[in-house]
């Protein structure tokens, strides 16, 4: 807290932007971006609508704000180990979506974002078309590892294998969100890796 | 036409509320259900908002029609033939899966409000989890009647077909919603019912 009082307004200022950019996120998540309003993410923070606009030129730059925060914020320590290669792979995926379980207002603010994204009037429109580009093509690269390694099974393509587990993955998390006691996510996505690859997936250490 | 006017009002009645059940269809699929408004669907037929809250009460009962509506209209020859038996039961998914390239806005409507309806408060909450559980259960009874009949591949379980078939069904609707030049759901299922059976699925015949 020293350093917020020594720095003065441009502390305060990130520290607002930071509550701001932190309601954003619940709203969006609760009510999507079309229905969140501006009043209830200032209600949540105990300021005026103006205020965040003071902040925030609109509230599709809110949006923008608060989807390149949290791709920051959950970019971790999921990515695979370079020196396992290929072999960790899957389980790197396993870690990503066990890391997902502990942050599950993000999950929900992405997996109703991407759905109502997909009219081209959203403003996040062009965001998650190239987002989902680039998912697919960072997937496609590791599993074109994997078969480089001869890790696939056979048939199994690396463009077929990483659509496959994208796809079923936003899949299960829609369901979880309605259901999460009966949808196992890193389980059912361990079975998955489990078809498409000839890696070993340990329970115990994979989740 | 000529039934219409010797049936008199009650055929009015039903065709106006055809015309509103279809424009509320319409707008829930674009804007969801919450930033949906009566007036847009009012302004498609040509009426007033208090025209359609004298034929539905209220906003989420319309959406309610407007599901119970689809559902009855999308189930169709899609079923699985009774004399094939289990052995085409793969073949019956990716027949239902090219019928609903016919429908795209009832597949974009169904995408938006799964995720949209995944809070309490929705007035669809209840009609997805209970739909999502129920088709859970109709997918894992087909898998099951499959691994009777010794078509899934060692090791599969019917429970995990159905959940993954299904996830990655609807997974893969939101990524062709964002570019549906780069998503071949029919193709990728079938890859998908290829690693989960034994059955062998012809490309010219399933699509």
């Amino acid at each position: 807290m020293a350093s917020v009082t020594k720095r003065g307004p441009y502390a305060k200022t990130a520290a607002r932007q930071r509550e701001i950019l932190d309601a954003a996120g619940e709203v969006f998540a609760t009510h999507g971006y079309r229905a969140g309003s501006l009043k209830e993410i200032a209600d949540r923070v105990g300021i005026d609508s103006s205020t965040i606009l003071h902040h925030f030129a609109n509230k599709s730059v809110l949006l923008q704000k608060v989807l390149e925060d949290r791709d920051t914020r959950s970019l971790g320590d999921a990515a695979p180990d370079a020196a396992a290669g290929a072999a960790d792979i899957p389980a790197a995926f396993l870690r990503l979506a066990r890391a997902n379980e502990r942050i599950p207002g993000i999950v929900v603010l992405y997996t109703l974002l991407a759905a109502e994204s997909a009219t081209p009037e959203h403003p996040s429109n062009e965001y998650f078309f190239l987002r989902y580009a680039r998912v697919r093509a960072e997937f496609t690269a590791a599993f074109r590892e994997m078969a480089d390694a001869g890790l696939l099974r056979p048939g199994v393509e690396p463009e077929f294998a990483a659509l496959s587990t994208l796809a079923l993955w936003d899949g299960l998390q829609v369901q979880w969100m309605h259901d999460s006691d009966a949808i196992d996510i890193v389980g059912t996505l361990r079975g998955q890796l489990e078809l498409l690859t000839t890696v070993e997936l340990d329970e115990e250490e994979t989740g």
